[in-house]
């Protein structure tokens, strides 16, 4: 097995949770997000047993569902007893009219418009995590207005160096989410928010930063957060009973890349959570997370089909696909690492670039991977793990079409989210 | 006039292409994307003109619709009589959807699958820019079965390195685009090209990338160009009627920042091309140039509405706005340089960093703006020169709809893209 859910069969042929790659390629076309519903389940189980195993009663995981959203994703993961973590009002949206309950759902963001905020309310939103004074003061407002006391979790930022990439780092100080505790701003959100009528603050929320590998990130995360609420209490007579640690494990993206051991990591915050809170003669808070990327990454695969084969030989060579940074803009925004496999042919490899049909140099899936040296036009080739931050992140740079979703089951297949069509492309256009 | 299109009236508001620009937000709601409609017409005149000015008859310039295409603006770059540049069949479905004549359409791309070369094929394109050996046994193949000789340009890489961005410098031998002249696989791709029963040659493209502002890039081009068609015609006895330069000519995104005098360019150019012909005893070529970022960026500009500002003293102050690298993601992709205008307020200003709303710390817009230091939730902010590779490059990252793009004209407005809505979101959701 090369991931687990990914193998060859005896003639060579790819296959992914258990479907050949090219009968699905043939069935649906290509370009082809396929997912593999079991994996998501059993990542989301993994959060939930070791939540029960861990954490005090009424602590939960939520899926963040920036990571990949559409409804029937929103769907698994209910029915799986994940919380859901949404970040925009179209996210929201989605997860409505999938019938995700909506008391189970937490609105994040460092942007929340009136509107946004207005329709939140009306949904019956469980928890606004609330990121900044702006925010607050907005939502106090519209609550007041629509005669409700808003359950809130504020966003502090620990100063929490992740050592994980610039773009996806998110504790620092000078970081553009939630008030900072270093600064004293984190102190007076705090004390602003118990001032509000309709507001109601059930906890304090934190998110170091995603692809977090090191160990010690959320355990020196839980120790500056304690040690936080510990002080609140100590010095303001505040005790809040929900902590919620954001989201942020690594998932492995090549063959022998590093993999995170979540029932173990979780296992050691725990242990770190009830060190600090007796230390601090605190209650256990109850614990939340938000594991995206962890879900949905490894349950994903993109399909292309050769289009040309260029031999620059002395230079390089060159297979490009009918997709690219359109539905798989990782490479291009973070220099992203993915395992590239030919769906049939397995003979002599030779080094090439994947790239994509965009009119653009930089449109590179992954350079100098090795595919078989025969590799031609109509060729299928698998990009392994791209459950996250493929579909969600995807656009339509030359007017090309978003792949189509097709979940993938023990007993066979089914479309999640249609391909989109030419005429999807220009519905919008006058 | 800070751009040409932009001032400010006597009470210090922002005016683009005569309107209000607080007016347009509070009538269309934000984000928004503006378009100056008269700038886009003169931006197309520019190269009408100096082409007649300059080149032989039937030579055209064609507005590269990757720039940003949508239904109006192919209306807009045909009035003009400019050609169009598509590179897939989502932009060519959006040409033909706005009535363009498909004889003035190129058909470009590195990668066209069978489906595409049949669409384009029952459309009568004018011309396809055949980009690769595999294109072009595929497209004799269904232009066979179809029982039509189609007019083709074959992509030719000249080995000019033009000193831009990697990721849009595409004329170096190691480019997915084209093939080498260095390497022999122009030559081969051209004697094949002649062999083939339903493929007439009738000229050569190149492009050697984007935002070119050297002065000599494009004679030097010109120079490997022509004297390659010198080569062919000596060695082989071929003529080709056209030589298409492609596009590429730099815009200036700062107030001090470089500016390329097209008209004067263009004249060196002919200049260049008449000597180099005369020298090799040949007739000049019909010249044809794929313009885009010059006729759309200028006439672009976007509005936001601050959602947050935080102040983080000794570290820096963030503006948070309802858009981000949804609706443009040229910082994130490029480091893109932009100019930033606040739309009502003139006075004292403060650093800022004006970031999106996406949750991802990358998400910038700018970083470092000077605006006024009193900038709070619900001001109206400015992003300029933003008509090209941003509603083109949008996405629903995050579930955020892509903003409408509202066109501005001497004596109104009007919708030319309109909003996406939450339902248009979810539309293909199963």
């Amino acid at each position: 097995m090369l991931f687990g859910n990914i193998d060859r069969g005896e003639d060579g042929t790819l296959h992914f949770a258990g479907h050949s790659v090219t009968e699905l390629a043939d069935r649906y076309g290509t370009p082809l997000y396929l997912m593999d519903e079991q994996r998501i389940r059993d990542n989301c189980r993994t959060y939930i047993n070791a939540f029960l195993e861990n954490f005090p009663e009424g602590s939960q995981p939520l899926y963040a569902s920036k990571a990949c959203c559409f409804a029937q994703l929103c769907r698994i993961a209910e029915e799986e007893g994940m919380g859901l973590d949404v970040v925009s009002a179209g996210e929201l949206y989605t997860a409505m009219k999938a019938g995700f309950p909506a008391d189970r759902i937490h609105f994040h963001g460092n942007v929340k418009t009136d509107e946004e905020i207005d329709y939140a309310l009306s949904c019956g939103v469980g928890t606004f995590v609330v990121d900044n004074p702006d925010e607050l003061e907005a939502l106090q407002l519209r609550a007041a207005a629509a005669g409700k006391v808003q359950n809130v979790l504020l966003r502090i930022t620990p100063g929490i160096d992740p050592h994980t990439y610039v773009a996806v780092n998110t504790g620092t100080v000078d970081s553009k989410f939630g008030s900072a505790i270093e600064t004293g701003q984190a102190e007076e959100i705090i004390l602003r928010a118990e001032a509000l009528p309709n507001i109601h603050t059930s906890g304090l929320h934190c998110h170091v930063g995603s692809m977090v590998f090191d160990e010690d990130v959320f355990e020196r995360t839980v120790q500056v957060m304690v040690g936080f609420m510990a002080e609140l209490k100590r010095r303001r007579g505040l005790v809040f009973e929900i902590l919620n640690l954001g989201g942020g494990y690594g998932v492995r993206y090549l063959k022998d890349g590093k993999k995170v051991d979540i029932p173990a990591r979780i296992g050691e915050v725990a242990r770190v959570l009830k060190a600090c809170c007796a230390a601090a003669g605190m209650d256990v808070p109850k614990i939340q997370m938000e594991p995206g990327r962890s879900i949905v990454a490894d349950a994903g695969m993109t399909v292309y089909t050769v289009g040309s084969v260029k031999r620059l030989d002395g230079f390089k060579n060159f297979a490009a696909v009918d997709g690219g940074m359109t539905d798989n803009p990782r490479y291009v925004l973070y220099g992203s690492e993915y395992t590239v496999l030919h769906a049939a042919k397995t003979g002599v490899k030779a080094r090439f670039d994947l790239v994509g049909r965009c009119c653009e140099s930089g449109d590179i899936i992954q350079p100098k991977v090795m595919l078989p040296a025969d590799t031609c036009r109509g060729d299928r080739i698998a990009v392994c793990v791209t459950g996250a931050y493929n579909y969600s992140m995807a656009a339509n740079y030359n007017r090309v079409g978003r792949p189509p979703v097709v979940m993938l089951t023990k007993n066979g297949s089914y479309v999640a989210v249609q391909r989109e069509t030419f005429a999807d492309l220009c519905r919008l256009d006058v």
